[in-house]
């Protein structure tokens, strides 16, 4: 099997049925937008994710394609509407949606993408119905749970290592989480063989965040494809940051700190600074060390499986997903 | 049966249920405007049909509370939201929650009534979970579609009769429509008598939609517990200015009509014109008739169920929610 191979042709399955979900459909106020943000590109990680978790309980990846683009697109309400909530103008170098059309729309349009992702996932009944019913739903609330969360946290200058993993695990790790037991659901695996698809999905989207915290510092400009030091100027409490504010309590860098969590940020000419200091203090070493961690732990959640190629087919994934340099 | 007292305990559990839905649930700034919604008040209506409809396929009305109360709380989803889209201040006397909080908590706040509306529902997971399922889902979209129409109908001045009716139906009536549909699911009732139940609540729900646009202009004020004429002032495509457009092509009335269209609304002094202008052409008269005729509609549909206390109990429903003066 050729894994990258693999990847591609499952991606390639996702976005031909992500193109097909909404065609020519009235309203237009309400597809064309909605056509337009499926259309936005993606790595469809969570989509196949879904067939390869069922792939590797035994399942097809075939028959897990439709639960697969309604997580998919459950992922993109949550992107509609997070944008909105972080008045960002650009997503993946386009017009976010209530920017290129208005709020009202981009409310709309993500809502309707939650009723749509259902639908899919419903087109060919699953023989499980209820728990991948009840795994999408939870998926839902705790996202929302994890959304609410990170906006606490803007204005909360107690927050811990552990609060921050916790919110991860819900705003960014959770769909991720939801692919892997959809897809175990689907594939119809077994309780024990579900629990670990989820982990190994948990370990590698707390390991993908703390990696987005650590590029935002240390990435090539050019291949991050943003500015350098976005999370500095906005005071975005980072896994850095917050491991920062844990472990530095007087001397200057504390006063650093806290000057940037009282201005909400730091102006672009402290970047060098701050990196310095993350640096000096070991906060770089520590996030790169939590990084493997977490993706050793994901490898070894998968012991629980079948030693099979559609195993070692999730651990390139993992990699894959980890590989990016911006 | 005392039909009244019948609705009122309905109503009395599905208000119990509402409370314990959230209760002390954190992160408080997502679940504490949540609970200020639910505990809103209302007459529970779609939940109550839910519980009503599932007894008159041979059901339960407590087998079918659960249930009700999802298709409740999807309800509540759409006013949060709607809300939004509406910029209105105030519900039912209270601040809405985008104006108490803001919007990105309103925002939010309605998507996570999605999860927990169909967290509810799976709690005693139906027999015929995917039909369930499948109907709440539609229910979801329709709602979407409909409120994309009527926001489309603002800038549009070719709306007719049919293209109104089609949008009340989706908008307003479809929740009704699949609340009598998820009861009948839920009571096992068979395909036709499933269907009656969505053609009598679909028809409740037009009678329902023009008698709401009605009240506006001939209601008493202090009954309606608003201002008499708002639809006017705003410029409202409501069911008498569609009717009114299509039968009034020139004169002085069209153009009163079409200065209405132009400035999007009239000042408050043209109110009685309106009023007696409507009342002239016999408008006010013709919408009367239809409230009628739906509602004779939906007594009819009723025909295809047994003949029992509880089918007397939806006719009782139905004049009890057409007979509110405001």
């Amino acid at each position: 099997m050729d894994f990258k191979q693999h990847y591609l042709s499952c991606k390639s399955l996702v976005d031909e049925r992500l193109r097909a979900v909404v065609g020519p459909r009235e309203p237009s106020s309400l597809y064309e937008p909605t056509q337009y943000i499926l259309s936005g590109g993606g790595k469809r990680i969570r989509a196949v994710l879904v067939m390869l978790a069922a792939e590797a309980v035994g399942g097809t990846g075939i028959g897990a394609l439709a639960a697969g683009v309604g997580i998919e697109m459950l992922h993109n309400f949550t992107l509609v509407h997070d944008d909105i909530m972080d008045r960002a103008a650009t997503r993946r170098g386009r017009q976010t949606v209530h920017t290129r059309w208005d709020e009202g729309t981009a409310i709309l349009v993500g809502d309707v993408m939650i009723g749509l992702a259902q639908s899919t996932l419903l087109e060919n009944p699953p023989k499980r119905c209820v728990e991948v019913v009840r795994a999408f739903t939870h998926g839902i609330i705790d996202v929302c749970e994890g959304q609410a969360l990170d906006r606490e946290f803007e204005t909360r200058n107690d927050v811990t290592i552990d609060d921050y993993l916790h919110m991860i695990a819900m705003k960014t790790g959770r769909l991720v989480e939801t692919a892997a037991e959809v897809g175990g659901l689907v594939g119809d695996g077994t309780p024990e063989q579900i629990d670990g698809l989820r982990a190994y999905a948990r370990h590698i989207g707390q390991a993908f965040q703390i990696q987005d915290d650590l590029l935002d510092i240390t990435a090539d400009e050019a291949e991050l494809g943003k500015r350098i030091g976005g999370d500095i100027i906005e005071g975005k409490k980072t896994y850095l940051l917050v491991r920062a504010l844990e472990q530095t309590t007087d001397g200057d860098d504390r006063r650093m700190l806290d000057q940037m969590l009282a201005k909400k940020g730091l102006a672009e000419e402290m970047i060098p600074v701050m990196r310095d200091f993350y640096d000096r203090r070991g906060i770089l070493d520590s996030a790169r060390r939590d990084v493997r961690l977490y993706i050793e732990r994901a490898e070894a959640d998968l012991q629980v499986l079948p030693e099979t190629k559609a195993r070692e087919m999730l651990i390139w994934f993992a990699q894959m997903i980890m590989s990016r340099k911006g």
